[in-house]
């Protein structure tokens, strides 16, 4: 292991991870506390800490403007509806690939500017066939190392199911290695899920140690078909309310 | 709010926060890693993710040294006897004041040193009268913010409960505000548990919106006095084992 750094460091950036329990989903909330209003966004916040969220973005005295998706969850309803509820004046960011509703639709190479930091998007489909990953910029002013959020395109030491949604085992894989593992080794991983308990992860250390990435793509192709997987428990409710953004959403 | 740093920087420390989902531990992994041993210490591990941790430890060529313990908890077996089974060699440590065995017993205003990195002992009694935090050292090449590891004395928005195991909620008010409270407003608070899916906080943010610790000290005692908790149900095993650092241990 080369690199160890387990900390992304700027004088710009406000970061926190957030955990739901029941379906394993990190929350991840980023502001640029260097600009006076302190502009924030949250990535994947689920329905049921959303009053969790907002009052730490409340006591914090920061001004949430967006509220970010990764792809349709098919495990908990997103919380970016309700936010707009509770806190209107927030925007709900999804891919265009995705087909759901939002009030952005954002396409790869696309930022999203929160202050003087932004995040890129990236196409990683595979998982669902909108799913996107989002990377904090490359610049003298972004955060370094660089923080990547992969949904669940790239888990720790795992990936995201492919037999739905527009899963392919093949296209994810492709998106793993062409937009992911070509990242700087010392990217710090953020995923939209852990099971295991770990918190986050590196390029360098996944693309060592992922039991299934660092497999050739027919060996992934092969584990990918035999996982044998029951479908999600909420899925039923969870895609059709995350199509619009959480039942809740006031945008469609 | 003034401070906002949410990760601490430096060029020697690596640092993973682990969690335990069953009783919603927190494990912290350190090391320095700019030291040719890559020396580094587990606090609070716990027995049924030793297997996680090592293999963590060993995939980052870390060489585990120590096993730390904030106190006797009630809820969880502690790691450390299987640790030292599985990886012999290293040394288990807990407070001296917690009457129990370990290989190290400290006292506050010990320090445990890790190649070039240190943390330092501070007694924060009340939770159990054994308790401890430890504290990232004070210096120039030291992690800047500090890093504070509460155990349960200090937890994020709360702190543990004070009916038993030499609790005291009198004794508990008195060493937070007197060695976690007078830490720098930036210091990044990491306790042993969070039952929220909150990861860090800070001196500041707990100075300001910990429902329980911004009272006064008759406040304090008489919401202590009231939360009617259950006894947690691990304890009966819990606490003998974790008087031996685990019913593994091999030191008695």
């Amino acid at each position: 292991m080369g690199s160890y750094t387990a900390s992304s460091q700027s004088s710009k950036l406000f970061f926190r991870q957030l955990f739901e329990k029941e379906s394993s989903t990190y929350t991840y909330l980023l502001a640029d506390v260097s600009h006076p209003d302190k502009p924030a966004l949250l990535i994947d916040p689920v329905d049921k800490t959303v009053d969790r969220d907002l009052s730490l973005v409340k006591e914090l005295g920061l001004k949430l403007i967006y509220a970010l998706n990764t792809h349709v969850h098919a495990d908990h309803i997103t919380g970016t509806g309700l936010i707009k509820t509770k806190s209107p004046g927030v925007k709900s960011i999804i891919s265009k690939a995705s087909g759901s509703k939002a009030d952005i639709l954002v396409e790869p190479g696309d930022k999203v500017s929160f202050g003087d930091l932004f995040l890129e998007v990236r196409a990683t489909p595979g998982h669902t066939s909108g799913c996107v990953t989002y990377v904090t910029g490359d610049g003298p002013d972004q955060p370094q190392p660089r923080m990547v959020f992969t949904g669940d395109a790239l888990l720790i030491r795992g990936c995201g199911r492919t037999d739905f949604q527009g899963g392919s085992s093949l296209q994810l894989y492709k998106s793993v290695h062409s937009q992911i593992f070509t990242l700087p080794k010392d990217t710090l991983i953020y995923p939209a899920h852990d099971y295991k308990g770990f918190s986050v992860s590196t390029v360098e250390e996944e693309m060592l140690y992922n039991p299934r990435l660092t497999k050739n793509q027919e060996t992934f192709k092969g584990i990918m078909e035999n996982l044998n997987l029951a479908y999600p428990k909420m899925m039923g409710i969870a895609v059709p309310a995350n199509m619009v953004c959480g039942l809740q959403d006031t945008t469609s």
